[in-house]
């Protein structure tokens, strides 16, 4: 993997770059589709492919792991061969699912118990597993075991957790030298930097990660419950102390009108359920804010959904045919909304990249936080 | 309308002919896929176009009468702008749905009193109002009300129901006369054969709805219970009984290996939620019979679904990936596998239709009932 620096803007903390994997030539930054269980709910991979032009799909190991597997997924050419898809696969290390289970999991020095939600099978992650099945999965990047503690968290179980991640990642970084000879083609480890709230933790956290030298980093920890500008204001102090030549991926972010906030104080790859999730409940993200879909006022509106998007939906349906859809419970509409939601954060990604390659990205981000009221 | 026959089989009943609607050309014999809420479950708009060539669609009027309703429809452009297909589109008359409601509806010599499955909302259906329901929608091809007894129906029922549908045809045909110089374009009523699996029923009823000279009939009352056997041969003594140049419609049937047979006794046109409902379940049509998904033979197969089939699933993806779709699921399969067995659908009577153009239908009768055991 090799991370091309090919903008910064001198006023905030973004910048633009290519992010060359064994897969694809990756644009940053990027908004990571996420595809759970090797699949983004509802949409074919063509369409991620031609309609979208995304460059990276994320993949849940947690979910993979307990079904199909990742010996089976391994045998049927790793998840790339498995789902039909030939770019780039980030996948995430297991931990944050995991650690939403609660009661039904237990965390020791060597790793995380846990039984399955979907049979009780009792199952051990370790720092060294998850890179082994992550190394099945063929990933192009790999994501560290960590420990994401709840918000909120006391200080001193926020700092036990850090350390832990910070323990964990040295494991996973020392077993994915020795295994990742064995594979196929290069692959990167990131480490997630953890810490809840704090920043003394934030920044101890990173120092002892950027010690080990990996090829990217990754915030986590976010979204666990917090306050958005908390959020932010993490990412804000935990950013710049992560090395410039590398990719920054700030996990699990966010809403529409915060994808810029997170690239000016230094995110180079974000993901996040929202567009697909939010478009199967009928929360459609457009140029002028969202649109519920279900309500009367769109009964009767032959306008598309969006008319400054290009998207298959927007270019081909009415407000009230996808309405109507899904009313009557029909699947197209998932497909077609989840098409729209996740074009409308791809496109306003793109946009943000090319602000930024010409110098305009300060201009962009001050019109984008007059919208975000929208 | 115009029906073009442009070849009939010497030693069978089968015929290959062009439909030339106001939108498209339909190369007959055909199979319309089902969309019965304006959309086909599953299956985005241009698939049917690109993917599968279809040329006509059939949607139900019962469903869409109640929602999103037919005045909302005919505002948005009729059926045709409403789902964005611009091809043709045939509705059924609402009677079928309509009598399945059993407990919920009433029967008089005006029409049908029912209360609706979704609010329980009373309304009428006439023989008049189907018809200007109908027009609203924008249909190229329009269905008569008819009265669909259940299987098995005593004589005297039968012919009661059947005698009804004679009379609501004329009504419906002389209501149609009336309306359809309001139309924008050239739509046809088709009026529907009753008559149960009583021969004598069935030819009263042939005899009287040629008569009417309309420009197209179709065979109904098939698919109601009865063992498939008898549904063939109902049809086969039924459809000789209607004009030669006219195109001639079995409703409701019927399996892959069943398209062929009727085709020998001369039908064109045959619909079926069959393809996409069992394709929703997990029961996919090969070219060497039928693959139920969830069975743990195909846990680890990579190969294609069907060999010989280039859809864009048996191109893309294995029967692993598609089963493990199916048990996590994941709604991409229902997609993914509509789009096959509809293909295998289409396909077969793109098959069928070469074979009549080229004289050698006979043949492949032959090999389809040897193969029909799959």
């Amino acid at each position: 993997m090799r991370f091309e620096l090919q903008a910064e803007c001198p006023l905030t903390g973004s910048r633009a770059g290519l992010l060359h994997t064994a897969h694809s030539i990756i644009e940053t930054p990027v908004f990571m589709p996420v595809g759970t269980q090797a699949t983004v709910k509802g949409l074919p991979q063509r369409w991620l492919e031609e309609d979208l032009d995304a460059r990276i799909l994320l993949a849940n190991t947690y979910h993979l792991f307990l079904r199909p597997g990742h010996e089976l997924i391994r045998q049927l050419g790793g998840l790339h061969g498995f789902m039909s898809w030939p770019r780039s696969i980030l996948t995430d290390s297991g931990g944050f699912q995991v650690f939403s289970l609660s009661g039904l999991r237990k965390i020791t020095e060597e790793g995380v118990l846990f039984h399955s939600h979907l049979d009780g099978d009792a199952h051990l992650f370790t720092p060294e597993s998850t890179v082994d099945v992550q190394l099945a999965f063929g990933s192009d990047i790999l994501m560290a075991l960590d420990e994401c503690p709840a918000y909120p968290a006391a200080f001193e179980t926020a700092g036990n957790a850090m350390r832990r991640t910070v323990r964990w990642a040295r494991a996973a970084a020392s077993h994915f030298r020795t295994r990742e000879r064995e594979s196929e083609f290069a692959s990167s480890l990131f480490p997630i930097v953890q810490g809840s709230m704090y920043p003394d933790l934030r920044a101890e956290c990173a120092r002892e990660l950027v010690a080990l030298d990996l090829p990217g980093y990754a915030v986590g920890g976010l979204s666990v419950g917090e306050p958005r500008d908390v959020s932010l204001e993490v990412a804000a102090l935990t950013l710049p102390l992560l090395p410039r030549e590398k990719p920054r991926y700030v996990m699990g972010v966010g809403m529409p009108e915060e994808l810029a906030q997170y690239v000016a104080r230094g995110a180079d790859m974000m993901d996040c359920v929202l567009p697909s999730r939010n478009a199967r409940n009928g929360c459609l993200f457009t140029s002028t804010g969202r649109v519920l879909i279900k309500q009367a006022r769109y009964r009767e509106d032959p306008s598309p959904l969006d008319p400054v998007c290009s998207c298959y939906t927007c270019r081909t349906f009415s407000r009230a045919y996808l309405r109507h859809l899904f009313q009557a419970g029909e699947m197209l509409f998932s497909t077609l909304a989840t098409l729209h939601n996740l074009r409308h954060y791809l496109d306003t990604m793109r946009q943000i990249r090319q602000s930024i390659l010409i110098g305009a990205f300060p201009a962009y981000l001050a019109k984008a936080g007059s919208a975000s009221a929208l």
